[in-house]
């Protein structure tokens, strides 16, 4: 399959080494800025362009990976190619492409990239849909040439999963953030707490999160909850989140 | 040395199985329930006693890991032996002991606990403390043994890190639970959503959280704030969970 990339950031990138590495032809990365669009052209043998009109048109896929809002100004550019034309996004409707161009779909990978750390793709979630069962067989077949969990989602169950991926990934984040936050503030390193933060995640890879819940709020142990909101006394921000999320856990006990 | 374990729940099991496994003599568990303690008991070859006035008086070490509020109690009965008495709890003093006992310490360990998950203690950060110098070594080469991660901490600062623990275990637990109520109430089931937890966390073993954080708070992507919020209309609660915690993201921005 004949693929142009249309992006270079983190999504765009993992994908490019993924398909790159079963096989598939990337054979054009575009992004405004050239070097970038270098950067990645150059580690799977791809040619990069860094203006639309450059685009070849006779590819079997346009992967569009750029940011949200940049979806339909570059959809845009695809209105003749005759190739299936997707994009990577959790939040936007598969009809911001459709209406652009003839064949439309989704490649959402369910997962946080960075630049810096590698991530095998075979334990990655692909969602896919298409605008019709032709274009989906086509991504179907692509997916699980990379993946282990293909899933077929309408754009209200994709939007639905992205933003239970908020609530899994991004808010947990934030609150190692803030944990290292109070030990910064005690002198003590975010290392002691390291291991507790892979195990906290360990365990719900075999148990559902419910069943797995510790903590004062689910002890119901006042002495401990009054404790600890009167040592953030001097972080009001942190004492409201302490509480809003005590009280969430401590109505899963009624 | 000769150890004896007052408690059978999730901490006592793991420290016993772990603290056997480097040959430490465990003469006695003693629970209220006896049942409770003969479980314990027969896989480390001790006694199992339901009494506090059965107690051994001549071993070196005393380990209580019971709930809080019952350590006290637990340690009056240990008043007279001359051996080393300890508690695991992260969130009581010392003083607690050593008003009671002649030698006092803490022996904590900073992790969560379940019963059917095995875990290796090698990886446990272990909080020490003790009333003297002396037992503080021996603590400390007694924790060396089944840890590679030992920490002297006075008590102010093990409270603070069982309230940083809360952030960065009891809340993110919380906050998968709460994911895979959006995905259930949806049709979607919790498997598809593992991938990204266990990459999350698995990020910040080498980054610290502050520098990978992702997601539609930091990016100030407000429209995608927004539609998430109006998903949440019919859940006030993890509506308010929603605003709250991206309000503290960015305000990391400033």
């Amino acid at each position: 399959m004949k693929i142009v990339l249309l992006g270079s950031g983190n999504v765009a990138t993992h994908l490019a080494k993924a398909l790159k590495a079963k096989g598939e032809d990337i054979v054009q990365v575009y992004s405004p800025n050239l070097n970038n669009a270098k950067l990645l052209a150059d580690l799977i043998a791809a040619e990069a362009v860094d203006d639309l009109d450059d685009l070849k048109q006779n590819a079997d896929l346009y992967i569009i990976s750029v940011k949200d809002d940049a979806i339909e100004t570059v959809a845009q550019s695809l209105k003749e190619v005759t190739g299936l034309v997707v994009h990577t996004s959790g939040t936007t409707d598969i009809n911001t492409l459709s209406s652009a161009v003839k064949k439309a779909g989704v490649f959402y990978p369910l997962q946080t990239f960075s630049k810096t750390k590698d991530i095998s793709f075979e334990n990655i979630p692909l969602c896919i849909e298409a605008s019709d069962g032709d274009q989906l067989a086509i991504l179907s077949a692509l997916a699980a040439k990379i993946s282990r969990q293909v899933y077929e989602l309408d754009g209200e169950k994709r939007k639905v999963l992205h933003l239970a991926a908020v609530f899994a990934c991004n808010f947990p984040n934030h609150l190692y953030a803030l944990a290292n936050k109070i030990l910064n503030q005690n002198g003590l390193d975010f290392e002691i707490i390291r291991p507790l933060i892979a195990e906290t995640a360990d365990k719900v890879m075999d148990n559902l999160p419910e069943n797995v819940q510790t903590g004062p709020a689910v002890r119901a142990d006042e002495s401990t909850l009054n404790k600890h909101l009167s040592m953030l006394t001097t972080m009001p921000e942190l004492q409201n989140i302490y509480q809003t999320l005590s009280n969430s856990i401590k109505l899963t006990l009624k």
